[in-house]
């Protein structure tokens, strides 16, 4: 593992020069969080009261915009209040998988217009660097930051081995824009002269799947053992029952208390 | 190439068993088209202006509603208007690319609620075979079906070699909803006594690349070389000006009979 995962959040985000990088950094040291929740649900009531119970414990909300289906621009506006209100970094998960100029076209226009109010989005390296190249002639100017789905956490995934590695290759020639990975761990190929954030998902305390191929490792697995930077928690903080609020935000705390001590455990070590 | 490419869409049409394959070689057939014309353009205008000029030569409308700014539910019943006017299937080239239970709340919900209208719709295989299971517990009910992405026109696609004979594996174990793929070619893989269909994007008459990492190939080399069933074809039939409607039907009878000839030539050689 790189030497990289010896250095704090804060020491990385001094050096790092992509804003949306750097203010995710921060937000971590700040916050003394590296936990993210994935806030996958139907209404923006449900959206909202998810995101304000776990706002105080987060340092990323990681967002479905395209499943809320009462989504509206002022959820936009409301979803960014929460934002400066509980101090953390919006990701909207939006996988692109398209050609460069169609991705251009999803990332900045239609209703969700992600680009206006995403931190940080995420795709798929499937296409070629063309993806790259499209997105960026969006996100770049806005101060955007890019990842790249280098693996998943799914039962029979095809991101590994020659497509893992070109996915490095294509974040490599990149370094302006994409600032790090999906992947379930921090590959050799990162050195510490290259910073990219490793933001893993399939974390889970309690279970081992969801019974749809997704699998659930726990947050010392994922940042202790495989040097990753953010742990990103869905069902396992809000359950079933989204009225819960003080359970969903003892969930939130539970989870960023397991994410920071597995990572103080790693710069100690 | 495999004896299907002898057969006429016709008689593919007969023997299929999923019903949104077999509206679509029924069309094809009935229509004598087997282009599909992309529809990307970012107001429902020009979307349904567009639509409404190369509907009476199109088996198919590929549609991407998530760029459309002003997308609302009456374009949908619009769309489907013009899908009975003109008799076209549709299919939101939606590549979705999630885990299981994200893709099946990204088909069923949100704002564009996919699965309620869009006879087909398209998955990168990347997250393994839950994918397919995610989409199917949404579309096999409503008689949907998936095309899952075994190849891409880009430029340094990662969609090639142990990647795309994974893909046609995850196909072949779910027959019932998965009727094809988007590829440039049909493969030694795919047998007579397994009808998948192939749509197959990046053709042109007139240009070579899109200066975004596209890639084009004529009609002849597609259907006749390549033994692909249907050709998708976006700005080469509309252009830049969506007004000039005559000149973007014009445009489509020429693809049309383009891929028509290639493909007479293919079941007669």
């Amino acid at each position: 593992m790189s030497s990289l995962t010896k250095l704090s959040y804060g020491q990385r985000a001094a050096k790092h020069s992509n804003p949306a990088a750097k203010l995710l950094l921060e937000t971590i040291e700040r916050k003394k969080s590296n936990l993210s929740v994935s806030v996958d649900v139907t209404t923006s009531k449900d959206f909202l009261a998810i995101i304000d119970a776990v706002g105080p414990y987060v340092c990323l909300i990681k967002t479905h915009v395209d499943i809320l289906e009462d989504f509206a621009p002022g959820l936009v506006e409301k979803l960014q209040a929460l934002s400066e209100k509980h101090d953390f970094v919006i990701f909207e998960d939006r996988k692109f998988a398209d050609i460069g100029n169609t991705v251009a076209l999803q990332y900045s226009s239609g209703v969700h217009r992600i680009a206006n109010w995403s931190h940080i989005t995420n795709a798929h390296p499937v296409p070629g660097p063309s993806i790259i190249k499209g997105l960026a002639s969006v996100g770049l100017p806005l101060g955007r930051g890019l990842l790249l789905l280098a693996e998943m956490s799914t039962e029979g995934s095809l991101a590994k081995g020659a497509y893992t590695e070109a996915t490095y290759a294509m974040a490599r020639a990149n370094r302006d824009f994409v600032i790090g990975f999906i992947a379930q761990q921090r590959s050799n190929a990162v050195t510490a002269d290259e910073d990219f954030l490793i933001l893993t998902p399939g974390v889970g305390l309690d279970v081992k799947g969801d019974g749809m191929g997704q699998q659930y490792r726990t947050p010392k697995e994922v940042v202790l053992d495989s040097g990753c930077d953010v742990i990103i928690v869905g069902r396992g903080v809000y359950g079933k029952d989204y009225s819960l609020v003080d359970q969903i935000a003892a969930q939130a705390q539970r989870y960023r208390e397991a994410g920071w001590k597995a990572y103080l455990e790693r710069i100690a070590a």
